[in-house]
């Protein structure tokens, strides 16, 4: 790819987050316009050869292509309402976290500003990794600007479009967000447990935790197509032969260990089994979290 | 390896584990004599080839392995204690699920029967895995035990010796399957947060959950260095950080979900901040559920 081919991009706010990716649009070769509300964290990407957007409408004016990189949904308005007008006929990209319906009032706002085309990303990886092979991005909102950029928003990780629903981006975000916040939670309540021996923590991760933890993930398709069917009909280890034991919250007790992380999730089970599923399958539980219209 | 090296092995405890393991033993060409409550469960062993002993003693006698696989510790009790005078000389080896006390019960009760060795073991599998690839057992106790038979333990899973304690192979299968609870306390969160929307639930668990969860495992060796250093100081992402935004469990509400699997960790880690802990890493959370005499 010849570097002259590069589209331009412009990005506002250079936090941690903005700022990796400024840095990962200008090694991949684009022409890269920036601004920050604290002008001085613009310097170390204006060395490396970005142009210094002096107000955001100027920064806005350089580019088909808008980035913004804020700390929420408030700090985004702030920076782009009094520069609205520039936003006509120009691609605008949201990479700031938040909720889904917050994603969906920024894509009625921009659409409401002639904006060629508006998409929300929620950005699975932290800033070391953008511009790597493991950071992945998600995209929803316009299918067509996905498109059309899709090489540009590239290089700053795997780029996926997920939907033309704006929110679906930052819906999907926090479901894999919980996913790992889960992961960690059962790996601190690991530690807790063979920090009552003399195991070594990193030894047993390494060379157990780990690999068990990945063939497990094994298991979870198979519970996806029973939530899908709603059928969740035991396929080898049901409900009422895994509350059988002591359970997790009585065995921290007697080591002298909190069980608190472990609670909700054996008391839902136990429920299940009380409300008459014990055959079912763990995927069964997602009955007593989800919302009741969507059963 | 010629069929006629094949170590015999007593298997008491038929359930859906016992016979999965004898199966996987018969498999392997050792001589196999099994033994159970309900007599039926024999049959398909014994059409394989297994020998029936006819009582506990009589199916004891039968070899230097004995490989109990019983419902729970009191059961393991109630069909060796009648039998006990036939363990002196013998190998015991307890996969029965239990605490670390309780293995070490039964490590302290085999002793007092002359055992030549005694070995409790953790199953990470479940019965359809147990002799395939994917099946692992651990072991603790008499490490000369486990090297005189690793052979055949490794005819049902690949064995590992995890230490002379006998109460730490139970430990460490619990701490594993702590994990593994929280990673699938995630999944079911992340279920119900795309339930909200028209997300495919398997196609999501495939190509964006898994691979993401697995990659994330690649956080948990630095969070066990430093839960073993005791020093958390944050590398990237400090709780303060994570704890900025509006947290699971005011979002899950919002969409109409519970985030009571999220609540208690979300909980620890703003209690971590409020005590003067906003620049650790999430790790730092361990303080608050770990034995306090560990710390
Ligand atoms: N860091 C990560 O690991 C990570 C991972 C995934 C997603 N994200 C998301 O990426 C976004 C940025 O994160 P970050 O790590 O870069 O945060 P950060 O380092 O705290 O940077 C925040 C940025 O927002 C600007 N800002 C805040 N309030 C503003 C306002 N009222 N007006 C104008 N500018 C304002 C700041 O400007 P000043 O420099 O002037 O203060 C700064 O540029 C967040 O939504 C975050 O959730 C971050
Ligand atoms: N299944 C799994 O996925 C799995 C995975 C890891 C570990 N484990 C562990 O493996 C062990 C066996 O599990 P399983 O799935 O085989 O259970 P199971 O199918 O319920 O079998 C229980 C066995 O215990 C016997 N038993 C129960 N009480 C007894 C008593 N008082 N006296 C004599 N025999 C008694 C039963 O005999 P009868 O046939 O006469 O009732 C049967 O052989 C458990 O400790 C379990 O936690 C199982």
């Amino acid at each position: 790819m010849k570097e002259t081919t590069k589209k331009p991009v412009t990005v506002l706010g250079l936090g941690d987050m903005g700022a990796a990716l400024a840095n990962a649009l200008l090694e991949n070769g684009h022409p890269v316009t920036v601004w920050n509300r604290s002008q001085a964290k613009a310097d170390p990407l204006v060395a490396k050869g970005a142009a210094r957007g002096s107000t955001v409408a100027d920064a806005i004016s350089a580019s088909p292509l808008v980035l913004v990189c804020l700390l929420d949904h408030a700090s985004v308005h702030a920076v782009l309402d009094p520069a609205a007008d520039g936003l006509a006929g120009r691609v605008l990209v949201n990479v700031t976290s938040g909720s889904p319906d917050e994603a969906r009032e920024l894509a009625g706002w921009a659409a409401g500003q002639n904006v060629k085309g508006f998409l929300d990303g929620g950005i699975m990886a932290i800033p070391s990794m953008i511009g790597g092979p493991g950071a992945l991005v998600l995209y929803s909102g316009s299918r067509a600007a996905f498109e059309a950029h899709e090489e540009t928003l590239g290089a700053m990780g795997a780029a996926t479009f997920v939907g033309d629903d704006a929110g679906l981006a930052p819906l999907l975000d926090l479901a894999m967000l919980a996913g790992m916040y889960g992961m960690f939670g059962g790996f601190l309540q690991a530690m807790a447990f063979i920090g009552t021996e003399r195991v070594e923590p990193e030894e047993f991760t390494t060379s157990l935790l780990i690999p068990w933890l990945q063939a497990m993930t094994g298991a979870l398709p198979e519970m996806a197509r029973q939530i899908a069917a709603g059928d969740y009909s035991s396929t080898g280890s049901s409900l009422a032969m895994q509350t059988s034991g002591v359970g997790f919250v009585a065995f921290s007790e007697s080591l002298g260990v909190s069980g608190e992380l472990m609670a909700p999730l054996e008391r839902l089970m136990k429920q299940r089994v009380a409300d008459g599923h014990g055959d079912d399958d763990l995927s069964s539980v997602v009955e007593l979290i989800a919302k009741p219209s969507d059963r």
